[in-house]
């Protein structure tokens, strides 16, 4: 996606250790014009596929996952890292996070994810694709169908990609980080 | 807003201890057309007011901010609950959960929130008005405005709504629940 490259090498940042701050039109301050874009972008590539929910990780998904939702007029469910005193029936797996080096546990309400649900997964990043392997084990554990993944940016050196490929898990991202070496931002073309 | 009113008597349910579980459509899984007629009420209601800035706090505020900054053509910044290792300059202050019963630290980025800033906070509930108040702070410290609050549901009862009016804060609900005695869901009209 033309647009979004281009705000990346205009606005992002690189910090040691592989990371990439896109803080200010992604995942704290939020270019709400650009998210509709990148939504169009996801609904394009995923229009083919008999999608019936869309499913994000909170918080930096909900934007983009929002806006897909709207667009195919679905509903949007958002896994939680906290538990509500509230959530009955509760479906909970373990992320581990490799940018904050702990282990979490999140869950989705089992009333919001089930065996008929078709989902798209939205999130902002790919890295390690460990929240994707959260909602892997959420939807094996609900019998709901991943039909696509849909991420904004992926870092294709931190590997979640090759993992995605080897469970036959169909995903898109709509800008691709081949390298951060020397803090320089290197893009797929 | 009666759209949503309705909503909230039909698929609301109440819990002991006036808590209102909206899960189904606002803050786990979401109604995504829901949540567009929402911020296009909040646009209404706030369309004199010379906001450049839409404000909320992750989560649940996220979907119905992100569609008032779309509609609104202007940047959104949800407030965090935990520090990224990439913010420098940061404004931070303590949020007291009553739900959860805890005090937490909530931070925004300095680029983010400053004196230029006329801000229109955004957010699922107002209850104690803890969120608010935190948002307050923070736009202290940065030195910005705020122009107006708008939240999805007010709980008339946990009073909010009267520190925001004693602080001059001009706020708007699109629903007010007056009272969840008895698990019984009493809207003002």
């Amino acid at each position: 996606m033309e647009l979004l490259k281009a705000r990346i090498m205009q606005d992002g940042k690189c910090y040691p250790g592989g990371i990439l701050k896109v803080d200010s039109f992604i995942n704290h301050q939020m270019d709400s014009d650009l998210m509709m874009e990148i939504a169009k972008e996801f609904i394009r590539l995923f229009k083919d596929k008999p999608i019936n929910k869309v499913v994000t990780i909170e918080a930096s998904g909900i934007a983009p996952a929002i806006f897909v939702g709207y667009l195919m007029h679905l509903p949007v469910v958002f896994v939680k890292k906290k538990q509500p005193k509230t959530m009955d029936k509760m479906l909970a797996t373990t992320v581990h996070s490799f940018t904050k080096d702990r282990d979490y546990s999140v869950c989705i309400s089992a009333d919001y994810l089930t065996k008929d649900d078709h989902v798209l997964f939205i999130d902002d990043f790919l890295a390690y694709g460990n929240a994707a392997k959260g909602v892997i084990d959420l939807c094996q554990q609900a019998g709901a169908t991943i039909e696509g993944m849909g991420f904004i940016i992926e870092k294709a050196f931190q590997h979640g990609g090759d993992f995605l490929r080897s469970q036959g898990i169909s995903y898109q991202a709509l800008a691709t980080v081949e390298s951060l070496d020397n803090c320089e931002i290197k893009l797929r073309d």
